[in-house]
């Protein structure tokens, strides 16, 4: 079946609140199998609101209304539902005397404009609200239906939880299954040029790439009868993008590279730490976002300037004189002095021009990642990467090294050894 | 003017992302004095998102669509306007030339697709991207207007403040002047309820509060005929404003905290170090997002476990094993021994519970910040701040306490004397 979702709110065309109704409704309908097409915000404007429903039930066979169910003059939803639909509106005996029974008990006035909210399209089902005054409505028309829920937050997730939900499993017939595959390594335009055999044509299961800073996703959605059928559909087009892509692949489950390295770290009773220029703390920071983190990373050095880097991680000056700050030799020995340093089982470290401005000769973008780590026979190994951007964005540059930085360690760590 | 927003991205049809884009542009259009009559969202397929465009024409003379720039298949928003408009599309060769300058600079391999970012409806104005590869553009007809941008946030919104703001402003016959007031330390309701009187039948300037992460901010506006007139209408405002809430304001140019931080440090030539547990580096990583950073950091300690805060800064086991780590004795012996070792003017640090989870008998969020600086006589001073938020949200305890650890240097700095 195929969805629109249709919020009532000045307050969403001021820019004052951002639409979370329609998001959490996409994402609740897409579970239960519906294609969403639309998504509109529309003011208290009976006129327009008219208008969009109509254009809805072009392509679709379900609108959710959010909004405009209150008391006040100027709450229209509900008139314009039932016109649209040919109704009238008549009270709900059963809402009028929960409502009567809500006031008495918290000792306010009932008001004459509060017998509104009694009132719905005479073909159809009431809503409860569970946590609120104004109760939803289904209403339906040759075969195409309208769900109103109202506009606060916390009410309309209460409703459609609790009624809309139960509602609308007992007609769908489809079940939609979707794995977020995330990658590293290969942009968005590389990927999809490679995935182009499986994209074209693409009817079930479908593959969408995104793009997100520094690293791309990509969906892949089955919608078959069973769960069962539309998980294998899509582990079965997995298999080809693992043969394409596999390399690139950190995660199949919609997972930050930070966490699948926490993970891994977990996993092999490994210790790691961190000597930080230019990204100064990011790299230590997006270690640390994830829960449990203390058991893998116990202690970086944000060695920013030169002497630190000399006094605090103890990198022989020597060396920075003959090869330069932003250098591979003085990225490798800074992770192997934060290694031995640190105690820990392995080391990265960062040295380079963030930006925005060049340093001297040094473009900014340029930036120098080191490694180090025991093998097995304890002998202390390094590497480095280089990672010249050519950007003059200081944030960019800065992120994108510390994504770097953890590829960087993902894909050396079955090398380490415990210390 | 009335304008319509059209968002095309099947990421928010499916409730991945939530729809900040027409949250934002519904905010600077009101500011430009439009009337946002509709929000839409469309997924990529062109005949929906035409017909949307005839649609929003119906009653608006401005269309802003955003997203569907890109180099792919299903980015068909350019295809799309052109139709609409009655126009085709044509090489750009600004776009042309710059955007193969940007992928010789950044190493990159530019596929055949990328060349369709360079297209154009041969009718309108090519609007730069400045952080980003789509431009986006404004084409025209019949006095109605479409511009498209990209749907990334942040090259959306950098567009349209360098971009569409000084095109449709030319456009008005009013001049708009804001400001944008940045506060710590008062929240949203407390803030619109101290400036209510000022806010209460506003007609120009404007006065809307926002609620950022963990700080406020107040954008006050004045539309008149010249720039001088909007100007000094802001301007009696603002004497207003810093009467009422002026020791929490901390920017009145839209900076961030940290920016204000790394400047004030700069005049007073004084350097700034951190340890820290639970924020994990992320205050370094803040400090050091400010370009010029180096100047005023030079060094921090990622002291994420017990024993390198031992073991690296030389805080004494027997004041933890007194007081517990989380605690304001650890939280300034660790600035004290910062200071010491680094030998800079100034250290800050932070010792605390970010969560999600408590810690035996320690909730989460419960984070003491520590700082630590000499008098004019050479004394060693220390101060404290304890935040205990009862949140269990890791990502904001984090966060807000980066902005305090911030907050808590930038109040006490007149106290700190040079080494």
């Amino acid at each position: 079946m195929k969805a629109a979702i249709l919020c009532v709110g000045t307050e969403l065309l001021f820019g004052q609140t951002v639409n979370t109704n329609a998001t959490y409704i996409s994402r609740q309908l897409q579970l239960l199998g519906f294609d969403v097409l639309y998504h509109h915000v529309v003011g208290d404007n009976p006129s327009r609101l008219e208008r969009l429903i109509e254009i809805c039930f072009e392509d679709c066979d379900l609108v959710i209304t959010t909004g405009g169910l209150g008391p006040t003059e100027d709450d229209l939803t509900k008139e314009v539902i039932a016109k649209a639909l040919g109704d009238e509106l008549v009270y709900d005996e059963a809402s009028l005397a929960s409502m009567k029974k809500y006031f008495v008990e918290t000792h306010r006035k009932m008001t004459e404009n509060n017998l509104k909210q009694a009132l719905f399209p005479s073909r159809g089902k009431v809503f409860k609200n569970a946590v609120g005054t104004a109760p939803g409505f289904v209403s339906e028309k040759d075969g195409k239906y309208i769900i109103a829920l109202p506009g606060p937050p916390r009410e309309m997730m209460t409703m459609f939880d609790n009624e809309v939900m139960p509602y609308l499993s007992e007609r769908e017939n489809a079940v939609l299954y979707y794995k977020i595959v995330r990658t590293y390594g290969i942009g968005e335009s590389i990927l999809e040029t490679v995935l182009m055999p499986l994209i074209h044509g693409q009817t079930d299961p479908t593959i969408a790439t995104y793009a997100k800073e520094g690293e791309c996703s990509i969906r892949v959605t089955s919608k078959r009868e069973t769960i069962d059928e539309s998980k294998s559909a899509v582990e079965e087009m997995m298999v080809k993008i693992r043969e394409i892509i596999g390399e690139h692949i950190y995660s199949e489950d919609d997972e930050e590279m930070a966490e699948v390295l926490v993970r891994e770290l977990r996993e092999r009773k490994l210790q790691l730490s961190s000597a930080e220029s230019c990204t100064g703390g990011l790299f230590a920071g997006k270690i640390t976002d994830v829960p449990g983190a203390s058991n893998v990373y116990r202690r970086g050095y944000v060695t920013y300037s030169i002497e630190s880097k000399v006094e605090d991680l103890g990198v022989d000056q020597a060396i920075i004189d003959k090869y330069s700050v932003v250098s591979s030799e003085v990225a490798k020995e800074m992770a192997i002095k934060a290694l031995e340093k640190s105690g820990s089982d392995l080391a990265v470290s960062v040295t380079g021009i963030a930006g925005p401005s060049d340093e001297g000769d040094v473009p900014a973008g340029r930036i120098f990642m080191g490694m180090s780590w025991r093998d097995i026979d304890g002998r202390v190994k390094t590497t480095f990467k280089l990672m010249d951007s050519g950007r003059h964005d200081r944030r960019k540059n800065r992120e994108y090294a510390v994504l770097a930085m953890i590829d960087m360690v993902r894909k050396n760590i079955q090398n380490c050894s415990k210390k």
